[in-house]
């Protein structure tokens, strides 16, 4: 690594590397469409690669690279959570849940398939990030691939990211306070963001202080990612987005940017970013990427 | 056990028995509704507890007491793939998939909350199946639940249950051989009794033998099934069956009923059933209620 680059150019070129890695990985993983079922392995495939930052699993990469934890074993790990992200992703913009035609500047899974077609794609995909963690080849330890699992399952259950999307869907029948948008959020998106970081302690079979600090980290993290994604529904075009915005205003849901308005929303990111990076200072040289990453995704605009 | 008792009311007793018991396991499980989402996990309770045979628990604990494992550890394994079964069911009756309003005589899940709500509620037992058999509890060796979530997560997956459904929603476009109808019902229906037959030596750690031995005998067993629901959908009322029948006519969809005539099939169920009696008749009489279902469930009438 060049130390005198410019660090966000150095992140964006390890986000891009990140990327690369996982979606070579995905494609060994991923069944390859055959026989009269063929359809629903097409429309796996198509979710997954619509594009997308792989922010999960770049989480994952950089929290196994503070303990030298295999890049193999966490590209697996990174390949499982993308999985499962995906599958939220694909039943989330439903018709019958957010209904939405665009996705990353492409038509949804159901608009290119059809709804029947984008359900079963979306619980394969879920199905299958299970059966990738508990392959051998993702850790030696049967011990650390069960941990794994329990811990993905509960992130993405109906106490994590379901739970979440249920209270969201609820949002417009209810007036949520600031506590609630952010139980909400750390729920919805939070639940995964926290499984990413405390995943590349567990490949390295660490205990549970730097679990709980990497689950501190990533709670900071994806508070920040949250408001900002709030903030570009509020300020950015659905052109620059590559989505519908406006959306959370129009159904008149509570975020933390109604809340405190753009300003202090926007500060309150900053200090969540801050508070990330502070966090895993304590790595050294080594925890740069993961320093480096809220302050460059607050400062996203799409 | 009553030696001199009717085959067919010692079986009924261990079917309602079981069943019991899974619920139970279910009941405990399954997490209490509570907080702004607690609608889906009153929706995942209304879906589970809406009634249903328990056949595939019934498979775990009568394939797990054949090698003594403990009950207790097969009621988790049962418990997982019973909320593994009832997602199934509940994504199936989507008015995207099936559209059925009723099941087992009660209002489906989406007509019952809504579609959004029965998505998620389906995606969060999916979910907990897999955090269940990774949970200690299931057994204390963690190769072993690791091997439990593969193999569901490979019964359960697109080149399972999900690939076989997807094969039946494109049946009316396709004319299906019987040998694609037989593929077809393997992967829908076929995967799982698999799943619930082998987990009994999984959970005993049997080797190859005994495994392959019991998978052959759920091979068997449900298609010999499969092909009775057919027959109750040809010759049954909705009042009886409690669902809509007749369906499969309307939709022009190949069954083994439609190919080889309604006694044809009859004939062939009742060979399957033979077969499957055949397969675990080595185990002598501990096997007596897997060699008495088949028997039990081609006679059946829903």
């Amino acid at each position: 690594m060049n130390k005198h680059a410019d660090p966000a150019e150095t992140l964006k070129a390890a986000l891009a590397e990140a990327a690369r890695l996982t979606d070579q990985t995905l494609d060994a993983l991923l069944p390859p469409p055959s026989g009269l079922h063929a359809r629903v392995q097409e429309a796996m495939r198509y979710a997954i690669f619509a594009g997308g930052k792989r922010l999960r699993p770049f989480l994952v990469l950089a929290s196994a690279a503070l303990f030298d934890a295999p890049r193999n074993r966490a590209l697996r790990v990174a390949a499982a959570i993308e999985a499962l992200h995906t599958y939220s992703l694909v039943h989330d913009d439903l018709p019958c849940m957010d209904d939405d035609d665009l996705r990353r500047g492409q038509p949804t899974t159901h608009k290119k398939f059809d709804e029947a077609t984008a359900v079963l794609a979306g619980d394969a995909l879920l199905t299958l990030a299970f059966e990738i963690l508990a392959h051998p080849d993702t850790h030696p330890s049967a011990e650390v691939r069960c941990q794994l699992v329990a811990l993905l399952a509960r992130a993405g259950g109906s106490e994590g990211m379901i739970g979440g999307q249920m209270m969201d869907i609820d949002a417009p029948n209810r007036s949520h306070t600031a506590d609630e948008v952010i139980l909400l959020q750390r729920m919805k998106t939070g639940a995964l963001f926290e499984f990413a970081c405390e995943a590349g302690a567990i490949l390295a079979e660490r205990g549970a202080e730097d679990r709980e600090r990497l689950k501190a980290y990533a709670r900071d993290f994806g508070l920040a990612f949250q408001i900002t994604d709030d903030l570009i529904d509020v300020t950015s075009s659905a052109e620059a987005a590559g989505k519908a915005v406006g959306k959370d205003q129009d159904q008149g849901k509570a975020t933390l940017v109604s809340i405190h308005g753009v300003q202090g929303a926007q500060a309150q990111a900053e200090t969540l970013a801050q508070s990330a990076a502070d966090t895993v200072a304590v790595y050294g040289v080594v925890a740069e990427p993961l320093k480096a990453l809220p302050f460059y995704l607050i400062g996203r605009e799409t």
